[in-house]
């Protein structure tokens, strides 16, 4: 194989009470990336579609996480990038908007690392994916977190127990599970957003949070639809972020009142996702959010999809 | 049916990263109660084996908790309990230590609203009984928690959402998987554990937590051992409530060093708990836990036991 077309599927992390260790893939909504095998030594980025990003290998989250694993490579290969009689050039066709919450440089990251070790005949297990497209993270964002890359590399839900060492655990998603996405168009400085975490919680706040993680963790397993919803809450970060959000606790009404089995912020934000239990749920609450965001003067994307069951593939 | 003799397991709750919220049904250790139909309106107990404890109602852990549910049925019915033509005589043989850690209180409450549930032709579901019990564990120690009258009652693995409104998760414990605990006779009073405790965490060490709480419950329906093992750690509670535990740095080090997967506090303290893959692990660990405490000038107990899949049951 000499070249390949991938889908970098949109993700959703923290989770309401998962903050910081959950995620999910979605299945609707992503990027697109062409990788192939090139005569020219190491890796360039040839062609980016849909966003103003930079061609720099080391500028590109894409191309460091991309970068990464080469290097890996070449390590475990014994060999110097000119040794390896190919290099890699990289297309990217990005739909997931920069700044939006739903994992839009995980993709990148997590595509072009899927994309190398498949055309480097899988000298990684996906788990150890996770850790290049982490390198891409941090340029994105300045910390090395999995909560997007690993469900965007991995599909369903996943837990990062640890970051350190890196410890994945793949959870998978029940059969019914949608997600309503509504994205407000606005700019929300992640420095910002980190600056509103309180550095400490209380003992009984955090009691909560980790039985509601116990419960959402139990009820995925169980496809017990009703205790995913009861878990889906967040006593801890949602109560100073939510402030930042255009309309957030009139999206959480309409979604509570119209069968949604959870609300909350979808990454750092803006996005706000939904759960529901079947498509049709999903779909009359993005029409509700859509009815309603019109009434606003904020303009915005709104997404259904199914949780993916498989992360960043081959199409 | 009008006598019934019932096998109340001892508990452990807590469970490392699970602080208040998880815990487990023991096989191997329990006490027994024999409850029976009487001409005597309302509750008598009339038999106390093993310790030393009230026969008064009111006073007695396992009567508070009998009584409650007894009221909660004659509402039901719309009765009066003289217009109910029969009582209850309740005896109580202990062998579960008072002050030990592994839910001796709990086990009292829970046989005792097993048997009359039992009697009265199951008026209430399990998950009920969880809700009596608790008023038991009130009159043991101050507060109504279900962290061992819930494994008590339902067996395996359980987990406590919230407390209000009552959300009980059962979680099935993996086949192989055993505990050693070893009970130091020490005295650890209940005020003093509880002040220990800090009122707030810090966000970081709390994020730790709940990721290991999701491992953990992870671990459990996967039943992958290892993530079980790695999951069992607690970085809030057991570094300040392990400093009253005789020997517990040295516990550790024996359970890591001879295959234990985790080892923490038995609820409170101060029993300590190991589980271990497989019954020889855990026999070992005991072994070992045993020759190391005949060094000291302590006097203690140590168990093995599976967990185990029922809670009360008639015997």
């Amino acid at each position: 194989m000499n070249e390949i077309k991938i889908f970098c599927p949109a993700t959703i992390a923290n989770l309401s009470c998962g903050f910081d260790v959950m995620g999910l893939c979605l299945e609707a909504i992503g990027d697109e990336m062409v990788i192939r095998k090139s005569y020219k030594n190491g890796l360039q980025i040839v062609k980016i579609v849909g966003a103003d990003l930079p061609f720099e290998i080391e500028k590109n989250v894409a191309g460091v996480a991309a970068q990464s694993l080469l290097d890996a490579f070449l390590i475990k290969q014994k060999k110097t990038v000119f040794e390896l009689d190919f290099g890699f050039e990289i297309e990217i066709y990005k739909n997931i908007k920069a700044g939006s919450g739903i994992g839009s440089s995980s993709a990148s990251a997590a595509g072009a690392v899927f994309g190398l070790n498949v055309l480097l005949d899988f000298p990684f297990t996906t788990h150890e994916l996770v850790y290049f497209a982490m390198q891409g993270e941090v340029l994105a964002s300045g910390s090395a977190h999995a909560d997007n890359v690993a469900p965007c590399l991995l599909g369903g839900f996943t837990v990062v127990r640890s970051s350190e060492p890196l410890d994945i655990i793949e959870i998978p998603s029940p059969d019914l599970l949608f997600a309503t996405v509504i994205h407000p168009h606005i700019e929300l400085k992640t420095s910002e957003m980190r600056a509103v975490l309180p550095s400490d919680v209380s003992l009984k706040k955090a009691i909560t949070q980790w039985g509601n993680v116990a419960g959402l963790v139990a009820g995925l397993f169980k496809q017990d639809y009703d205790l995913i919803g009861r878990s889906l809450t967040d006593v801890i970060v949602e109560p100073v972020r939510s402030l930042f959000i255009p309309e957030f606790d009139k999206l959480k009404q309409i979604a509570a009142a119209n069968g949604g089995l959870g609300c909350g912020i979808s990454g750092s934000g803006p996005s706000v996702f939904v759960l529901s239990k079947g498509k049709e749920t999903a779909d009359k609450i993005a029409i509700l959010f859509k009815n309603h965001f019109e009434k606003t003067t904020y303009t915005f994307d709104i997404y259904v999809s199914k949780i993916a069951t498989k992360g960043c593939q081959i199409i």
